[in-house]
């Protein structure tokens, strides 16, 4: 089965060179385990027309779309309104959402406030995404999952959902370090991925303290036919074979 | 001077999980210091047609593209030719990158081969970007500035062409830490943002130990405004003010 998500980052402070972008790694690696193909990422600023037309796009192009930032207490965090924006859905208190934000500050000994109950405001008739960590839940609104920014939150949050999708066919990935530059052995290589063309074989340069080194990578989801790409490159380029 | 970017990460690596980006927050950052405003970011896969349609979407919208990866000796690098489709060029050897190449390789007493040969095909009327590193260029074609993926190598070429690009009225940055949790502090902060409407000010959450805390950033092109709301911002949060 072939299951397809995007990912959109929603945050100036990615733009604007503040802060490095730690979620599209995480949520890169834990998809491709669950065999749901990453198809495209964007990062956007926090303006809700761009959010609204992004997701608009995005939506009816991917099985899942994921976003990250702008659902906390502050004015900047205007996700959720442009989410009921982009499905024309009403903008409202969600009461489960502020039973849980209730529950999880009483349980440090705080009460709600306008800004903390700000973060139960959300398009009507969606699913929560529980958070174990700070208590201000996520929400799932047609395919899209709604997750905060905050990497630590948001990876908690992340693993919770992953049993909930539908995964694919794992992506098997076979690779092969070379003490080479890739150069050397571009020819035979486009060989192989001539012979295999249903393989994705790309090839990545690294460098093994100042000499050259090649990362070559199959992926596919043809576990039987990987297996046998990677023995004839194995055998192809034992010679150069790091350790 | 408005001056507006976009980069496109272009790479399977990276929407697979195996290799985690670098590239984006080096360029957000180094964009922000000259005042070129980074308006999104796309990672893409290397496939000739999607690279061919984002090209011809974003080109036209900003000052300037950044793209990364893609333009190394392997069959699987074909960043250059999908530059030829966008803007209809024909893909040729460039007999000055060859050059650079030649002489590139030959100072390591080595020569080209025709995997090497391959980095000096591009598409025609290009104007080269020196790679004092590993020795293959990039290129400038239109608007649109084509790097390579291994982050030294694009960091060491990004360098050296950044006082070539138009810089803009560099947007200053000042922030204040707080040790409070954001929740506490929304209302005042949105009142602020209320007063200066042209000032992006953004509320981002951190810990420190178990504590909450928060970063209030105020980002403008007007430092005289910018100075003025700071003052007031310290004057209103200076009570929980982080040393």
């Amino acid at each position: 089965m072939n299951i397809s998500a995007a990912i959109i980052i929603i945050g100036n402070e990615i733009l604007s060179g503040r802060t490095a972008d730690l979620n599209i790694h995480f949520i890169a690696k834990h998809l491709s385990a669950v065999g749901i193909k990453l198809k495209e990422v964007r990062v956007i600023p926090d303006i809700k027309e761009t959010i609204v037309s992004v997701i608009k796009d995005l939506s009816p192009k991917y099985d899942y779309i994921f976003t990250t930032g702008g659902i906390g207490p502050t004015h900047d965090d205007i996700t959720a309104e442009a989410m009921s924006e982009a499905f024309g859905r009403r903008y409202v208190l969600n009461p489960e959402a502020h039973e849980m934000l209730r529950t999880g500050y009483a349980a440090k000994g705080e009460t709600l406030n306008p800004a903390r109950e700000k973060m139960a405001f959300m398009p009507e008739n969606v699913k929560l995404i529980d958070n174990q960590v700070s208590s201000a839940p996520g929400f799932i609104i047609e395919n899209v999952y709604v997750l905060p920014g905050v990497p630590y939150i948001m990876q908690a949050m992340f693993e919770s959902l992953l049993p909930t999708l539908k995964h694919g066919q794992t992506i098997e990935s076979k690779s092969l370090n070379l003490l080479i530059g890739e150069s050397f052995i571009a020819a035979e290589f486009e060989n192989l991925q001539k012979e295999y063309p249903e393989i994705e074989m790309g090839s990545y340069p690294f460098l093994v303290g100042e000499k050259h080194a090649t990362s070559l990578v199959l992926r596919s989801d043809n576990h039987q036919v990987l297996e046998e790409a990677y023995k004839k490159l194995k055998n192809i380029f034992s010679y150069w074979e790091k350790a």
